[in-house]
Parts: structure tokens; C-alpha cells; sequence
């Protein structure tokens, strides 16, 4: 039963009161597509049976495959289970095997649950349990007909911890077509409309599409090769591609910037220290969302006080009366204060007005400077960011990380 | 015309084909709910003219509202405009004003542009003008028999600037009911079936609907009251359902509990320092997206490796030979020296295994240990956490921040 088009229907209605964002739909989507599917839509619909049954009806004929995300709880407001049997015309039914797992689970926890959890042992008749590695509400796999109805749990790691254990393998045995070449570049520091007029002459031509999306201070270009096979030109685009973007292309895939940084200092066998202040420890936080960051990283300064900076970090009080908190004198002490006290090979400092207050007419909100202490001396750069006070912690990550992978 | 309805149609391949988020839709899906509006749901689908006529007809008999954003942009991938006047069977024509509008802006700024970017003085015939305030694109309001179809660009900023300085406005004379009284109220620390169990009597009513949305370490429960109004009924029930929810509820409404331990520091006037491991980083960036955090936030300690835990925060070398760092010794000096050393008046700290590796039998990843050293004293508790790295330190942060918030 070959297929290529898979629909994607998300069920919470939280998801439409707002507040809450979908990304399971997009995870889904990049991976699906990744493997050859097309995406025919996505659609949003509230917790209800009759709204989730409409949905399948208008994919119906849209698409081979059908996965229905969220719903799959112990809550009264879950109800996929039911509209997606309805919809087949087949019964709930309790999957015998689960729900043993799940009591031997909270046994050994030696915890206590009301009778309700055991509401997600319960799938659509017929359907292939698939497990969750994570959570207690496992996948079901339906094959219908000439369909397949796929149903996932809506938290994020459940549906990912399922989809790469269990589902992924089964959707490539289906897929009709071969992948297309599909390649993510991903840039730093520079404005998207400066990549695409490095990029776009060429881009130009009728077997390629791209998108160029853009995030903070970061641009990824998405290039898709939808002509016939042919393996020499696609690579030779690439190699232009490349040479195109030179120094400002990280990485190629969706690798995250602070994974690049990481796997170079492996390689160096060097050390990294931070020192923080307007970020307020996100830089740490995302050097240590990679496994493994501990053989590299060893300690962060998160300096918020001027006290701090000082007492911490060695910084001069009179740089900070002299020029102020957000300065190059003070960023650059930073550094090297953050360096020589922990003893790494290298260390990053970043110090800046996030807003909303905090802004002056010389150092207005968005302000940020960032200095690289390491071997052979410290750079620094001053950014001014735009936007909120997240977006401009953000920034200031992304570049930090920028600046010290250009030094590597 | 009252209208109480609305569906979004969210165009774009680059959606569908991963890679980007639609922020758009839950960004309108929150301020139409706020109006009174019900949002019906919300479709994704790519730049084709029949999928985007194929989403509106979805929608006609199931919304009064049609809101269709992105797809207005100058490329020839951009086809909304086409699609909406198709469906409506209208054509498409140019909105004089705004190609003035247009060419003014391009000579004051000096530039030259390709004569394509006046595609964007298209509009629907028939259609309402809604101008841009940062960008080229405008909305487009048109009134079509019983049902209204909104046109708004795709980029964010664009897409809110129109929405505030022009549609909001419209929309709210539209609205057929006053809004609808909505609570949030969240807790930490509690699992999703124990709070709906708490809970579930008070809300088995036909005038009220609730859903309970789970998070890393934390329950919202969102309450609706769907029944005529009532007030003192209404208050009576938020009063039960505190009540019900004791200590475990930490806010009412969308308030990050980083706020609230914010709060009741600035309150007291005291202070907080943070020492992390496992974390990296995330609490005191948690901590400081609060506006205003330096208040109360003065210096975080970020001891990753064991030397740093002994030199930075003073841990005894000989805790961590015989209990190992990530143990009940070794968090509670963490807390307490960065307390002493910082000279705040409370101090949190996390150690942990956040995995993939690092586990063993006796400390499985997700093992984590958490303290809270301040004027009467240190608490400490060990939590067993699961899912993905990024998750047990979610986890982590957000059971951190309770335990603060419960010695507060």
C-alpha cells in the first residue's frame, strides 16, 4: 500500500483559546517530509468528538495518512479515542497488555493514581499499540482500508519518543516515492535579505524551490531539489551554495549552533566557561542542552549585580562607574575574569539591556556586548537588538555562540 | 450581523514542509477569544489557490468569520489574493490609494524596487483597505453576503500591527455575545489525574467546561463559563475551586510561577541567588525573564563540573567522593554556600542527571536533587523525573521554583 500524502489533525482546545502553540504539527511535518511524504494540511480542532470526525472526513480524500495528535489523556476532555473509533466504525476497547505495563510502572514507583489513568489503555479496536517510552498514554497504528489513522499523545516528548521509536520505521516501508533532496543551511549574523541576494541567482532554476526563514539573528535556507535525479547537479549546488555563504554557514541540517561550538571544542580538547548578564544563565542552558557538554564545559557566571561582576569575575569597579555595566571595558573583564578564574581555554561574556527598562538615548534597550576570551587573546562586539526582552536574550545567545564558533 | 464564529486559513508550504511555526494563529486565536469570539479551528495549507479555496469551503457553513493570513506577500508563490476573489467569485484589481501610498514610501526611502512589489496593491474586489503599518501588504475586510473574509499578512509584526490599529475594532462590534468569563488557574507539583480528580465534582455542570492542560512539572486548569450570567454563581465556584486546589495552585491567569516567586521577593524585599548543574543555566534565565529581576536576583553559580561545585560554592570535596554530586549532601551545600557566598537572603539549588547517559541503577537519569536554603533553614527534596534532556531540566526549574515559592 504505497503512499505519499500524510494530513496532520491536531486536536486541543487549548490550542485554539490561544496560549498554547502547536509544535508537534511542524515537527511532524519537517520530519514527514523529510522522508518523502507531502503534507497535504494541517488542521486545529477542538476537544470534540464531532469537530475531530470532520476533520478526518475532509483529509479523507487528501491523504493517505491520517495522524491525529493530542486527546489520548486520562481527562474527561480527551475524547480522540472515541470520535477516531466512531469515525471507523469500530469500538474502544482496553488493551489488556498496557494497561499491565502501566500498573507494573506505577507499582514501582510506589505511587498511587485514580482509576482514570487507566482511560489510556484504551485504543480503537484493531489498533497496534505502540509504545511510549516516556508517558503512559501509548501511539495507536489503524490501518483502515486503503488508510492508515495514526494517533499520538499531544505532549511533545511523547509524540517524539514514539515517532522515533516506533512510527518512523513504519511510515519509510510506506512511503511511494524517494525522499527528495531536501538540505537545511543554517546562517548566523547576517539579515536574511543579505542571504538572499547572495543565494537567490543560484536558486533561479525550475528543479529547486527554497524558503528563507528566519529566526533571532539567524537565517536557515531551506533548498528543496524537486526535478528528476540528478545526484552531480544537486551536488554542485551545494558546493555553490557553500561557497556562496562561506563563513556564515554554521552547520548544514538542524543541528543548533551550541552542538557546533561543542564538537569543535571536543576536537580541540578545550574548556569553555560563561559569564552572564542580561542572558541571565540561557547561554549556559543552551551549551548544556547538548549530551555530553560536560567534558567541555565546566562552570557559568551568571553576574546580574554589579557586585557580582566584581566579586565574581575581577571586574574593576571603576571600569563600571567609569563606563557603565554595559561596556566594552566591563564585557571584555568579564571574559577574561570568567577565563582566568576557571581555568578554560576559553570563556564567553555577554552584557546588555534587555528592556523593557533599563534604556537611555546612548544605550537604548537592545544594547548588548559581547566578548570571546581565549588563547590568543579577546574579541568583542557591540549588537543593538530589537524586540522583546526574550528575543533580545535570544540574540544575544545565538551571536555569543557565533562569535566564539568563528574563533574556533 | 452578529457573528460569534471565527476559522483561520494559515497559507504557506513553508508551514507544512516543517522548519516554521505558524505563531500567527495562536497569537489571533487568543485576542478573537478574548472578543467572545469561539475559534472553530484553524487550517494550514500550502500556497495553492484550490487547497486555500478548499479550507474556506471546509469553514463556510462552520464560521461566520473567515480570517486567511499570509500568501499577500509580491512573489508568484503568493496566491491568497487570487484564491479569496475565486472563491467569492470576484476578480482581482488594484487599490489605487494604496499603489500611491506604496510609491511614496519607495521614493522617500530612496530605494528601487521590481515593479512585482506592486502586486501588493492587489486587493479582492470590493475589499476594505486595512493599511499596513510596518509593511507593504495591507489587510483586506470583505463583506460577502452573511460572512466576512479577512485578508492579513503573513509576517507577525504586520499581521498584530493591522490587527491592533484597524481590526480589532471591527471585530468587536461584530461579536454576538460579551465575552465569556475564562479563568487559568495553574499548579505545580501535582499530577494532571489528581487535579482533575480534586476537582472534577465542582465542575460536572452544564454551565461550565474546563480542560486541564499539562506541562513540564506543572497543571493548568482552564475554566469556562458557558452559561448565562451569573456572577456571584461564578464566584462562588473560583472560591471552591481554590479552595479545592489549596497550595498547589500557584496563579491565576497566564503567569509564569517565576513571576510569582518575583513577586513575593520584591514583597518581602529579599533577596535570591541560584547554584545549577544539571540545569546550566535555565533557572536563572527563568528567573531573570522577569522584568525587573535585578531586583530581587543579584548572582547565579553555574557548577557544572565537581571542581567548580567545591570552588565556587564551597561544596566539601570529600561529599562528593562518598555521596557522588548528584546527592542530598552535595545539593544542600550547593544552596547554602551560594546563600553565604552571595549573601542573598535565599538560595536555590539543582543537581541531576539529565541524561541520555550518565545513570546507573541506584541514579537513573532523571534523578534529581533540589534545596532551598534561607533565613529558617534548608529543605531539600530528590525527584525522579522523566523524558528528554531538555525536559528533566524543564522539570527541574519548574519544581525549584515551587519549592521556592512554597517557603515564600
Amino acid at each position: 500500500m504505497p503512499a505519499s500524502r500524510v494530513a496532520i489533525v491536531a486536536v486541543g482546545t487549548e490550542l485554539l483559546d490561544g496560549g498554547r502553540v502547536d509544535t508537534n504539527g511542524p515537527w511532524l511535518s519537517a520530519r514527514l517530509r523529510a522522508l518523502g511524504f507531502t503534507v497535504a494540511g494541517r488542521l486545529i480542532v477542538p476537544d470534540d468528538v464531532t469537530a475531530i470526525q470532520e476533520g478526518l472526513t475532509f483529509f479523507r480524500d487528501r491523504a493517505d495518512v491520517l495522524i491525529v495528535t493530542g486527546g489520548l489523556g486520562p481527562t474527561h476532555d480527551d475524547v480522540t479515542r472515541e470520535a477516531v473509533a466512531g469515525w471507523l466504525g469500530r469500538a474502544v476497547v482496553e488493551d489488556a497488555d498496557w494497561r499491565r505495563r502501566m500498573e507494573a510502572d506505577i507499582a514501582a514507583r510506589g505511587i498511587s493514581l485514580p482509576p482514570m489513568v487507566f482511560r489510556m489503555a484504551q485504543v480503537v479496536e484493531g489498533a497496534e499499540v505502540l509504545p511510549n517510552p516516556v508517558g503512559a498514554a501509548p501511539g495507536q497504528w489503524i490501518e483502515a482500508g486503503d488508510r492508515i489513522c495514526v494517533l499520538l499523545p499531544g505532549p511533545p516528548a511523547e509524540l517524539q519518543g514514539i515517532y522515533q521509536a516506533h512510527l518512523e520505521a513504519r511510515l519509510r516501508r510506506l512511503v511511494a516515492q524517494p525522499p527528495l533532496r531536501v538540505v537545511l543551511l543554517r546562517t548566523s549574523g547576517v539579515p536574511e535579505s543579505r542571504i538572499a541576494e547572495r543565494v537567490q541567482a543560484l536558486l533561479d532554476r525550475s528543479d529547486v524551490t527554497w524558503s528563507i526563514l528566519p529566526g533571532p539573528a539567524r537565517v536557515d535556507l531551506e533548498v528543496r531539489w524537486t526535478g528528476p535525479s540528478d545526484e552531480p547537479a544537486w551536488r554542485h549546488l551545494l558546493e555553490r551554495l557553500r561557497q556562496a555563504l562561506g563563513d556564515d554557514l554554521y552547520a548544514e541540517g538542524d543541528i543548533p549552533i551550541e552542538q557546533v561550538v561543542g564538537q569543535r571544542l571536543r576536537d580541540r580538547r578545550q574548556t569553555l566557561a560563561t559569564a552572564e548578564s542580561c542572558t541571565g544563565g540561557l547561554l549556559g542552558h543552551r551549551i548544556t542542552n547538548v549530551p555530553g557538554s560536560s567534558e567541555y564545559f565546566l562552570r557559568g557566571y551568571v553576574a546580574y549585580s554589579n557586585e557580582a561582576k566584581v566579586d565574581l569575575l575581577g571586574v574593576d569597579p571603576e571600569a563600571i562607574r567609569q563606563y557603565g555595566a554595559v561596556s566594552e571595558p566591563v564585557v571584555r573583564q568579564m571574559a577574561e575574569g570568567a577565563r582566568r578564574r576557571a581555568g578554560t581555554d576559553w570563556a564567553v561574556a555577554i552584557t546588555g539591556i534587555a528592556g523593557p527598562t533599563g534604556g537611555t538615548p546612548q544605550k537604548p534597550v537592545g544594547t548588548v556586548h559581547i566578548a570571546v576570551a581565549g588563547p590568543d587573546g579577546t574579541t568583542h562586539r557591540c549588537f543593538q537588538f530589537r524586540g522583546t526582552r526574550e528575543l533580545i536574550k535570544e540574540q544575544s545567545v545565538q551571536m555569543a555562540l557565533d562569535l566564539l564558533r568563528r574563533r574556533l
